[in-house]
């Protein structure tokens, strides 16, 4: 049979698509999604919103619309991303389908097979598989408590040829949970200038932060225009209207606008009106004041739980906002197996074993855990069942 | 400044966007976009579906959902298919953003740069966009009232290297309005099997049949598995939902699937719910006969009113389904250049000059007009007035 590209051997199923099946079974505790917490989206103000755009006066909102987006949503869009300290207008911003299409979107534009993308060690794995079929080769940069090791970030650039893209996750990482610092940010942007890098500022769980100032976007800090800026509606709005954006200067912008009429001609026309009405008609800065107190009431469930059950020898990141954290076992524990054999037969509890949100080498005696979608009972239920789990086989 | 990638030199401004942008004003008649008349869409029965999928008790419909689409969906376009002659489960069928991400999908899962993808000529601008950030080489095979030249399409698979797709429109193509014979489509399934070649048959507008019998699908006619078939509810129920689906054997949909994932993680969580309710809850036979009759009379308005004000020398073809009629004029006549300084200044209408539809070779003599989104009396005038300016310039 006629054969694959030769990207297709970098397509691969992923862990996280398994368990996102699994996640639908009823029996099954899942820290393992990055699932907003559907009681905390404003249904009823989207339910009037559709209400009043399908009227008949309203068929325009099936209609196809512009490729790059609703001009009155990124105009909307803009306006937020100028009060987060990124002046823009509607024209500077771009629609996408989910966050995740601006990475797809990014890497078709700058990465020819064997070029270089450096990530955060470890990164946002749906990145790595939106990257991979542009095969690009990765290096991966630890990160501390202040996010990625810019000393360590210099070190790559400095002896790698062909690094062509940064990527980070500078709020609230994911599967971290980490925050880069003021000094990591502004550094960053200096390495990215001396070695003439783009870097990809992904920032889903930015608005999400239960505690700690708001730092400046890494966006805000670029003045040479080589920061792409996304962002997206999943975690403020809703996930399933998939609705994101991508912030560029006018010269990437206008190729990513090319690469996404290609992809898919446009987001729905619908789903774009509804989220404009929801801006222009209703505060999303208050919805999105109301839902924090629920996350971090559940963050700091899991946490606390996580310290009264687990056994010693375990770590876990203090996340100051988004919805992880990031679990370090014993260098024996092989997580994956450890699930597969232990965990799920026996308590019904899934989370994404570290393996694949490493670019390269990766480390398996580490899991991501969400703390965002599960009922507090079966939390604390949970977490206590794998603490009583992980006694057992680390004794 | 950092290079983008090669493929990028792929990616220009189409035509067809600039048309969509001027299109909006209302001074302008424009029979350039593939626009369904949205006078049709069934916003009454969508209006009661998103009325009850969004109260409190479907949050789930603003979740993260399944990558490959929703099981009832998939379910119930399975069944459809089926009943056209394609027996399938919901397993083999992928849900999509629109037809058009089924090309840029296929396209990422096949072609290497310098693979070749063979056309028909001329074919679908909005596909040539889709493939060309994988940077093939195409050929292109004249067509005639039968659709692709078989013979023809022969003639280039024994003389090219590195085939690896065959891409067809066989209903009512965009944009010639053609259909591919029955002859034609089984001797295009054995051509490919002969050389080994994938088969892309993508469908928008399989259901808006105006006279003459529903044919064969090629998927129908496929027994080795090496034939794409994509379809979009744009045209039979509205495009701003953005929903197509992918029917593949099941290696190649897992692949697709994948490489969905990546692109944009789903579609629209609400839009594939309504989608379902629609299809599960409502006629969509009934709906799809009932807009018929519009669209035929348009077609048969717009055909006579050229008869009648379009100068000697001019010829078009007679669509027996689909939204397109492609105009041939005098060779010497460059349709972009007639457009920009006579067509639109002096009548405001737009049609989508010919150039953009070759994927090789491109001819300058030739339009393509729509007859589905103008009302009729703005039809009729639009095309009486290029008839009076065309007299003018070929006089």
């Amino acid at each position: 049979m006629t054969a694959f590209a030769h990207r297709a051997e970098r397509v691969q199923p992923s862990a996280i698509r398994e368990f996102l099946a699994l996640a639908g079974d009823p029996r099954i505790t899942s820290f393992a999604g990055g699932y907003p917490d559907p009681t905390l989206f404003p249904i009823e103000e989207l339910h009037k919103i559709y209400d009043e755009l399908l009227s008949a006066a309203n068929a325009s909102a099936l209609q196809y619309a512009a490729s790059d987006g609703l001009p009155e949503l990124r105009a909307l869009v803009a306006a937020r991303l100028t009060a987060d300290g990124m002046p823009c207008v509607a024209d500077d911003v771009l629609i996408t389908q989910g966050g995740q299409q601006g990475l797809d979107l990014s890497a078709k534009l700058f990465i020819d097979a064997g070029d270089v993308i450096v990530t955060e060690r470890p990164t946002f794995l749906g990145a790595l598989i939106a990257f991979n079929p542009c095969e690009p080769d990765y290096r991966s940069v630890p990160m501390d408590e202040e996010g990625l090791d810019t000393d360590a970030l210099e070190e790559v650039l400095r002896t790698t040829d062909r690094v062509k893209l940064i990527y980070v996750v500078p709020d609230y990482q994911n599967p971290t949970g980490r925050t880069m610092s003021l000094p990591r940010r502004r550094r960053l942007v200096e390495l990215a200038e001396e070695h003439d890098v783009v870097i990809i500022e992904d920032t889903p769980y930015r608005e999400l932060r239960y505690e700690g100032e708001r730092l400046p976007t890494i966006k805000s800090l670029d003045t040479t225009g080589r920061v792409i800026h996304l962002g997206s509606f999943s975690k403020i709005l809703a996930p399933g209207l998939r609705l994101g954006w991508a912030l560029a200067t006018p010269e990437i912008r206008e190729k990513l606008a090319l690469l996404k009429l290609g992809a898919d001609t446009q987001n729905g026309t619908l789903n774009m009106r509804a989220a404009a009405a929801y801006l222009s008609g209703f505060d999303i800065e208050q919805h999105i004041a109301g839902m924090l107190p629920t996350y971090r009431h559940k963050r700091d469930l899991m946490l606390a739980t996580m310290a009264e059950h687990f056994p010693p020898g375990i770590t876990w990141t203090r996340a100051q906002g988004g919805l992880f954290t990031w679990v370090t076992f014993p260098q024996r524990l092989d997580v994956a197996a450890f699930q597969r054999d232990v965990l799920i037969p026996r308590s019904g509890v899934i989370v994404v074993p570290g393996t694949p949100f490493f670019s390269e080498r990766p480390e398996a005696n580490h899991a991501r855990m969400s703390f965002s979608g599960v009922p507090d009972e079966r939390l604390v239920a949970g977490v206590r069942a794998m603490g009583d789990l992980l006694r057992e086989v680390l004794a």
